[in-house]
């Protein structure tokens, strides 16, 4: 009945629980599975948590399963294990199913080559329509991929591909040439693979064909791979605008002291940065003594500073990475924030002073007004300028976080908040 | 020349480009396009740019190209047009497509009913592959989706899937039922696009049947459309992330006033939030004008129980966004991230207390140690559970932004701050 539970179960949520249990019961569900569907739950895991189930498995199912997977995924696996795991898995491979894995794992880590994959079938331009369908039946195993058939001349180069909808609703007579799409797209193997992602996205494709520097096609990236490479890096983004390094693996499958590690360093970094603010509040410290209530304000002024440069650096970054905003969009993009880093000082400055006003003391209120205006327009600036400077640089865009950010205001914020302080309050300079 | 150049870029770049041109020569431009090009780039374009060039080109070619548009890229268009302009668009449509376009817009925003498309083909279980094939073959219009062939009975049951490549490679005299995917997904017309699209990415789905309330096929949600509601949510998280309200636009596209809309309201309520700090401070005027020094540190610790409570926070987010982490998961979480944030604070305290007790005074470097090991290991836990408690209640967890956790970090810190202070440092009390 265990048998029969599991076959209620659809390979997507049974990808999603295996690894939520004991390594040993995984292995027990694992092995009730029939072959094919365990190949398609084992292919959905993440790398870990393969990693750790082919650990339980015995030696001749692992043998089965790994020459069994698609050559991107075991690409991915091997990948990710340590090197001397990689080097044992790989012993096991058929001949032909392990030069297809190492042809992938010479290209360049996260580029096109690396993601590819080579199960796919290829046109000539003279056949006709019916001869390309009788080609796709007559192989001996079907390839995975055949929703985008590649077109190739006698060497291989790439002249284009037709779409499969395209190949079964032509007349049969048709030739292929006539099928090819008008527009296609291609990526060079060491193309990232962000971009060959965003590709297939924009260009709304099944797969996009992989090319080597002479031109000759060497795989395709596929549109299941493609929505998988943009959530790992979207995920990469979420994580660095939190100011932590990536974890390269799913959360749970992370230990404590990888999370800690992957904050220590930024954690650091920031702290060493907000001594930044200890030298202008020192510099500051005659004013302090004289008006304590200047105290009060602080956090509230530094911590709206970092509020709307975060507010800022969130929507541009996010820009950047889907593609909308690019480092020559800088000067428009400077003036429209530093309008509505405005009209938000503004709006607080207006709201804020007055209430200051009244319950403190007017020139108190007349300093913070005057320096919740500033504060937000120079921080939405900050905030708006920092990841186009980030990426010119070559710097990931994402790593201008948001503590980054505040960090940075707390310290420029409160520098304005003294020196406005000073000019307003009488006999404080 | 100018239409030779237009035939250089491909339909993505141009996309891309148009919108960032004057409206009238993106009209210009655009109607030297052979017409299914214009189509495809129309398509592309976001429904804010489309209203754009629709306003500046000629009835009778907007008549034609409205037509001609997929059902589920009008609806969308139709969808964030003002009311007034919907209508008379709508009312330019053929019968059928205003139909088509209708019954999509009868379901719940952001349902899979809404961004389904009603341009496939459906088989019958007792056809053969070669029936199934010539069927296709023989329809007047191709429909625009034939990656997936819904199986359905007389009633428009759905009974399960055909991959369209296995119908290809099987032998012509298949039966249908006998080339049925094994596994099939379906969805209900009022599922959420984001719970749609995410079952697409994770079942390598080319496209995900949507069915009625009785089980009867209504639509396709599309693998491209899958990805492009993917990019749409995570750009919404990014916003809320940096407590920013989406903009529902291309950022480009949204003029400084709605900018500093969608920055004004959470501003303001962190602004009121922080006044939380002031409160806490008064309570320790005292404190604060007998150690003066106490000041200098405040924007350094509260800064870093900000810093620690984002990174936690940004972490788990992302990982209930992708399903990684529920709520169910909240101990477990709890148990890592206390370690998590002891370790760090441990490690922040070890280094800053010592050295501030160097440089000023030994007592004041024990505060500074502790309050660093306290906040940390505090922050952390606020960040990492808040996002689970906000999905508790219904709240998007996104919410629990970057900005608010530092905000109540500020608060909290300053009193555990001067709690700590009043217990180490003698005669302060
Ligand atoms: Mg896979
Ligand atoms: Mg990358
Ligand atoms: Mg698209
Ligand atoms: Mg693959
Ligand atoms: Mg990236
Ligand atoms: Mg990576
Ligand atoms: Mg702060
Ligand atoms: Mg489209
Ligand atoms: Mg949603
Ligand atoms: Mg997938
Ligand atoms: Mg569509
Ligand atoms: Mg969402
Ligand atoms: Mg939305």
């Amino acid at each position: 009945s265990l048998r029969a539970h599991l076959g209620d179960i659809s390979t997507v949520e049974l990808a999603e629980e295996l690894p939520r249990m004991e390594v040993t019961e995984q292995a027990l569900r694992f092995r009730l599975l029939p072959k094919d569907r365990a190949l398609a739950v084992f292919e959905e895991l993440d790398p870990v948590h393969q990693q750790e189930l082919l650990d339980a498995l015995k030696d001749e199912y692992v043998r089965d399963l790994l020459d069994s997977m698609e050559a991107d995924d075991r690409a991915k696996l091997f990948d990710e294990a340590p090197a001397t795991v990689a080097t044992r898995l790989q012993a096991q491979l058929s001949p032909s199913e392990r030069r297809a894995t190492a042809q992938l794992l010479g290209y360049p880590p996260e580029s096109a080559g690396r993601i590819m994959t080579p199960d796919y079938v290829s046109l000539r331009a003279t056949m006709t329509a019916a001869e390309a369908i009788e080609r796709i039946r007559s192989l001996r195993s079907r390839p995975r991929h055949l929703d985008v058939l590649p077109v190739t001349d006698g060497h291989r180069k790439l002249l284009g591909v037709v779409d499969l909808p395209d190949l079964v609703a032509a007349d049969p007579d048709t030739v292929i040439a006539d099928l090819v799409s008008l527009e296609h797209h291609e990526v060079d193997t060491d193309v990232d693979q962000e971009d060959a992602a965003r590709l297939i996205q924009e260009a709304n494709l099944n797969a996009l064909p992989v090319v080597d520097h002479e031109g000759r096609l060497v795989g395709l990236v596929t549109v299941d791979d493609a929505m998988e490479i943009l959530e790992e890096e979207d995920t990469e983004d979420a994580a660095r605008f939190g100011s932590a390094v990536p974890l390269e693996r799913p959360y749970l499958a992370a230990g404590v002291f990888r999370l800690a590690r992957s904050r220590a360093m930024w954690l650091t970094v920031l702290a060493a940065a907000a001594t930044l603010s200890i030298s202008v509040l020192s510099r500051f410290e005659d004013a302090l003594a004289a008006a304590p209530v200047l105290a009060l304000f602080m956090t509230l002024l530094t911590g709206t500073g970092g509020n709307s440069g975060a507010q800022a650096s969130a929507v541009i970054i996010r820009a950047m990475a889907v593609g909308e905003v690019r480092f020559s969009d800088a000067l428009r993009i400077m003036w429209r924030e530093g309008r509505v880093g405005l009209t938000l000082g503004l709006m607080l400055g207006t709201l804020g002073g007055p209430i200051v006003a009244l319950l403190y003391d007017p020139a108190v209120g007349l300093v913070i007004g005057l320096t919740l205006l500033a504060v937000c327009t120079w921080s939405t600036l900050v905030g708006s300028m920092l990841p186009l400077l980030a990426n010119k640089v070559g710097v990931d865009p994402a790593v201008v976080s948001a503590p980054l950010i505040a960090t940075l205001c707390d310290a420029t914020g409160l520098l304005i908040y003294f020196s406005i302080a000073l000019a307003v309050i009488p006999g404080l300079a």
